[in-house]
């Protein structure tokens, strides 16, 4: 199995896949996409010893493993994790894993691994306001790029996210025309930036249709019971809501659970599309995290090849009807 | 923080923690767990680089991830991947991840990691009958441990592994106990090691309570709608069970699915405690899925370290009461 080999199948040169699996930034995208669905169709690996030779690269990525919450939300990461071993692979690339129970223990982490192994790059995942983690390895010139936005600077490094802020507007915009008024919204607490995109295109959306909402926003922990807890109490309010959007299926859960429990119709959307939305037949928001994963390998393999600039993608999710909206 | 202060957490000398991070089988089992509890609440972390080259060690293990099917089953190897790394990591391990289409594919990825990178050992889930991966890793004294017990051959390398059949037995005897009698079994095609083990534990424990359960077996691939569609014909005999066993909660939310659209009370219990069985209340048997992989970084140690036999390690299951049975 050559580069000859995946040329012919996607009909090409031989030097466009190795652009591809090289500098796969200077390729048009449906070339680009040919050239991996006949590495993957045909099972390619370059080999990685040689090019390593050739390129002074390891092709080594870490990327950290988060510990296993309610398994619901988590499964958001480990699809993304998923993607992105699959997409690394096909371009010669291997992951290795870390785990961290906090910033620090995590920047400590990367100090071992850059001592101990030769890596050529981090992914980073949940992103934050003034995140010590990204300052640390750009201070050091570690190469990296992270799924999730720098909120306060955003040209300050490659990333690529997914528009949460679109997800809940979507999501509102589907209750608006199917006749609801009275849409709350259960989020988290301000300050986390995903938590405040995800409450912001529930605000903005109902702000466009001249409804003044503000009473229908709750703010809670993460988790099932804090959503049926929060649902509970917006249903027995003297103008209850005829509809919530949440920031996560668990959230969602307990909404729906409430929902039940009390003999009202009020319609549910969740966010994250888990398995358990499938599964319930919850109406969420999902997002794409294959092509996530696929354009950090890609974002990366430039930032690798020394490409100036900070790039970023940021990706539309889409709403997943089901049941409950 | 230094092994001293590890040591001093869990009230033991220097020399135990080190042979719990070196040599954990020479550690008496309560002392192990206490170390490693001290571990995990402090984030102690072995400086990788300084024992590689005490040891000669790259300290790096390979694990193949599975692709995303269904989000219900995957999960089941997903949290595997989550307590490995996180047992891996405290005792000085980091996980590299692979992906491989079919057996011959993953086996030219050993290949390929081999000879790029310098890995100490592979850890392989799912085997099967006569599995070709183990006997060319054997072939090459590679070493590895295997998350699934050699079908043909137990002594023939390191494995860990859940009975299967304990768990189906489990929930059969729960049927029994709260006075099923006519108790089906829908599971996979005969042929594959887990299914055979599955279908067992039922078929056993139908067979130790007097009760031929011939016609009340099912085979069928996995998923929710084939689940659904093998109940709804079970359910549609002349004589129809009155609960069910499911080889997966695939199997079992398809066939809940067809108990609630037939409006009969048949009982339903799953296989896996996937995060979707809890979201539904269904009832399911759990593997110790965290202390499957504790056993097998253990195990994997162990081998690193000359130990001359093949250890193995069989845990037992446990069935998760719900509100399906």
């Amino acid at each position: 199995m050559t580069i000859a080999t995946v040329a012919r199948h996607a009909q090409v040169s031989r030097q466009t896949v190795s652009n591809v699996l090289n500098a796969p930034h200077i390729v048009r995208e449906d070339t680009r996409r040919r050239v991996q669905e006949a590495i993957t169709a045909l099972g390619y690996r370059a080999n990685q010893a040689a090019r390593q030779m050739r390129t002074g690269r390891s092709r080594l990525i870490a990327v950290r493993i988060e510990p296993t919450r309610d398994g619901i939300n988590g499964s958001v990461l480990d699809r993304f994790l998923h993607g992105l071993t699959e997409t690394a692979d096909a371009a010669g690339y291997r992951v290795m894993l870390y785990t961290a129970g906090d910033d620090n223990q995590e920047i400590a982490t990367y100090d071992d691994l850059l001592g101990a192994y030769d890596l050529d790059a981090f992914v980073l995942t949940g992103t934050k306001h003034g995140d010590p983690r990204t300052a640390w390895l750009a201070g050091r010139e570690v190469p990296f790029v992270t799924f999730g936005r720098p909120w306060d600077a955003p040209e300050s490094h490659p990333w690529v996210d997914v528009d949460n802020a679109d997800g809940t507007a979507q999501a509102t915009r589907r209750l608006l025309d199917t006749g609801h008024r009275r849409i709350a919204f259960i989020g988290w607490p301000t300050g986390s930036g995903v938590g405040d995109d995800r409450h912001t295109g529930w605000r903005t959306t109902m702000a466009a249709a001249g409804i003044d909402a503000a009473d229908l926003r709750r703010s809670t922990e993460d988790g099932i019971a804090a959503g049926e807890r929060e649902m509970r109490a917006l249903l027995t309010t003297a103008e209850p809501p005829t509809a919530v959007v949440c920031a996560s299926d668990s959230l969602a859960l307990g909404a729906l659970q409430a929902v039940r429990d009390t003999g009202t119709p009020a319609a549910v959307i969740g966010f994250d599309d888990t398995p358990v939305a499938a599964a319930v037949g919850l109406t969420s928001v999902s997002q794409p995290l294959a092509a996530a994963a696929a354009r950090c390998v890609e974002l990366l393999t430039g930032v690798l090849d020394g490409q100036p600039t900070n790039p970023h993608v940021l990706l539309q999710p889409a709403l997943v009807l089901r049941h409950t909206a």
